[in-house]
């Protein structure tokens, strides 16, 4: 896709524009009294905010969350009794049918050259294998390019194992240059034969946590089963591999259950002058079901709570609606966001601005942002005020996030904090996804930058910009990729 | 236990005694010869050496290898095969009858306030709860001191969840602070009526990779299951206990198979002088059986076989016989240190030295010794030749290693080469004890810390005195404390 702005703002540049903004020039667009209140929303967040208290409250009491899952029910509750105990406006349940698969017993071994138990876990939405296993040689590639320069003699009856390195990158660039295989994959190695598909992990830890993460089968290509071996099972495949012949057996026991009813879970805080106007704030209230679904996506439920809340108990609410919602689905399906897309069609037209948080609970570097042109004096004046935070690094690419990306087909305009992303996929989508990782402190600057972007939003005097309707196009998707 | 000897050499005090000794007030222990080849030594090793190029061999061979299992065979017949290609003389299995204990189905889960999955592990030696699992209400306490001061009427029908937390430190000795709680909370919790023991894993990770480890149990007090909660497990159980009761049910399918077959395998690079003089190697062949045993203490087996190799490939061999052993059954029971032991007590008067590896595959920072006071002198002269490894913190207390601490009943003088163990804990007795947490370069440095305390004591005309006999006394045990 042609990226009609690309434009990387640097601090330097960002305040020299903030300047030049308050100079002989130009007005600021943002009035003095709105600035003064996002500066002290901002100095109160980033010395301490309630934002981890609610991640906590979500992952201790519903624990794993995956849609049809016990736990994705006690969240909906949780999200209800919350908001309503906040003081949200409007709290209620939108109903929400989701896929619901679930994983079942897993287990893993190189039966040759030499027995080792393999750490392997099920892509979100794989097959079963028979209850027996599945037991094949191995044949591994380096990428889905790579398999597609095999022979389909050379594949079929075999098991392909994926072995492609994620790069640690501080935005998370990685990830959306690996997940392919993981999403691709299974139906590429089964064009060509293949029983099975093993990939490394997508992530960027050394743990027996095997990273899973949906797949998408192909229609017409037969489903076969694929897995997520952990990094160091990973490696040890590669250097029996290299030895000779490599022979695996795994079990799945995992199973579709059709679609199931869960919801989006909603609240606002209304506006005072043009309450139908709306700034919409999301993160997912579904985890995957490894582990207990804090930085994905607890940490983005803490932070656009506590944000809306900070905001609602100011002593003068902004003049728009400040919409809160904890989406349904976002990791296997997305059938939350497209629910809220068809159930407030009507609406769309007076959202303003939507911002996920869904990047886990490192401190915020940046902005990036998808709307007008003319947005730009305002997103640079909004930029200029989160510096403070750290986030510095504006972009006009990539804004977006899983749950609000579809609202472009409506020209809403789209923004997301970015976030140091360094250690976000050693524990992404793995049983390491708990509480100890979210550090308080940083969850509060990011929830400071959230606040400060939705006040502001919020009461300005001309919104942004909509998306202009030759660029209300849906960004290519590689399952589950993260917002930057 | 007093200590009779408290040296503590500083780098710079090492050196000026280094100094002294090759000034005008006494002429050096070690021959200029011995310790020309001994810097050539480490400096060649220093440069890289072929250690875990066996570690990798014993671990993708042989896999996990806790004793009775095929591991444990498989490991047995690759210490013979390795020793003997490898050119060592008098390769050989001597046979152990070691515990055979099986981890078998494990889960955990609180059942209230709220369902959550537990990740646990059974203690090694662990009873088996019934097949249905065990539940019952936990009660929590930081230590055994504070379990100690418990009513009976508190404790009794409970689950007791030790949670005391491991301090991270470069020399592990927050290891021997809180593994107490490990070997022996099952007894006294059961002396108080308790039904099953949890305890916070004995480790600095944040992983859901619970530690295991052994447990012992005292007599007359009924056993009890008892198993580890990974950390983020604890922190869970620990915050769901301070907002109320918590329940929790546990399985674990572990059982006792008694005495198996077992060997200790040897090998000898032999002296030409005084070949019936023997300096001991030794490393640990089993493992637990969550990991692939690489740390623990696959970096120890390839350590003693490679500083060895390096001696019997010199031009000229030292007097003295080096023996490697890999020893069976370190981590649940010591018999294969026991059966040394017995079956070599003939030989022990002609034991000069023994050292163990067995901290894992970190840099080595020092050196520990224990033997009689005039050994010093040449202590101090190895210690100023390690210096440049990074080894300068040499202290006469608690040299040794589960394995050859009995030896001090004869008398044999023990070493260790100190490490640093800082990540050590991180990984020791989990499922993420696998090959990418060994650095090369850092292995070799232990490698040829090794090999030149080897060679010099295997060269010099007079060896280190012995432990004198009011000193012969076994240090106290908390299960499988490591060598400091």
């Amino acid at each position: 896709m042609r990226r009609v702005l690309a434009i990387a703002l640097s601090l330097g540049c960002a305040a020299a524009v903030a300047d030049r903004l308050h100079g002989a020039t130009a007005a600021p667009v943002i009035p003095a009294e709105t600035r003064r209140v996002a500066e002290s929303l901002r100095e109160s967040a980033f010395t301490g905010t309630r934002a981890s208290e609610w991640v906590r409250g979500l992952i201790d009491t519903a624990g794993p969350r995956l849609s049809g899952s016990p736990g994705d029910k006690a969240a909906i509750a949780w999200g209800l009794t919350t908001l309503k105990a906040l003081g949200f406006a409007n709290v209620h349940a939108e109903k929400v049918m989701a896929p619901h698969w679930e994983r079942g017993v897993e287990t893993g071994e190189v039966t040759a050259p030499h027995p080792h138990k393999l750490f392997l876990t099920a892509l979100g939405g794989s097959v079963g294998t028979p209850e027996s296993g599945l037991e094949a040689e191995v044949i591994e590639v380096g990428s889905l390019d790579e398999l597609a320069a095999k022979k389909e003699a050379d594949v079929r009856g075999k098991i392909v194992f994926f072995n492609k390195r994620m790069r640690r990158t501080a935005d998370g660039a990685g990830y959306g240059e690996t997940v392919p295989v993981r999403s691709k994959g299974a139906s590429q190695a089964a064009a060509l034969g293949a029983v099975g598909v093993l990939i490394r992990s997508v992530g960027t830890d050394s743990n027996r946590t095997p990273h899973t993460g949906s797949l998408r089968y192909e229609e017409g290509v037969p489903k076969i089963p694929a897995a997520a071996l952990s990094i160091p099972d990973a490696d040890l495949l590669e250097r029996l591999d290299r030895d000779g012949k490599v022979r695996v057996r795994f079990t799945l026991g995992c199973r579709d259950f059709g679609l199931s009813e869960t919801a989006n879970v909603i609240g606002d805080i209304p506006g005072r002058g043009n309450p139908e106007e709306i700034v919409l704030l999301a993160a997912h209230r579904d985890s995957w079901d490894l582990g207990e679904g804090a930085i994905d996506d607890g940490a983005g439920c803490g932070v656009i709570i506590e944000a809306a809340r900070l905001i609602g108990a100011l002593p003068k609410r902004p003049r728009r609606t400040i919409r809160v919602i904890l989406v349904a689905n976002e990791e296997n399906g997305l059938a939350g966001a497209k629910a809220y897309e068809a159930d407030h069609a009507a609406e769309l037209p007076r959202h303003v601005a939507a911002l996920e948080s869904d990047l886990g609970a490192g401190r915020p570097t940046g902005f990036s942002w998808n709307a007008g042109p003319s947005a730009e004096p305002l997103v640079r004046e909004i930029a200029a005020l989160l510096e403070p935070l750290g986030g510095n690094d504006v972009r006009s690419t990539g804004a977006g996030g899983a749950d609000i990306s579809r609202l472009v087909l409506a020209g809403v305009p789209l923004f997301t904090v970015r976030q140091d992303a360094s250690r976000y996929f050693d524990w992404h989508h793995t049983s390491n996804d708990t509480f100890d990782k979210i550090e308080p402190e940083e969850l509060d600057q990011v929830t400071a930058a959230v606040a400060v972007f939705a006040y502001v939003s919020a009461s300005v005097p001309e919104p942004f910009e909509k998306i202009p309707v030759e660029r209300r196009v849906l960004p290519p998707s590689d399952g589950d990729r993260p917002p930057r």
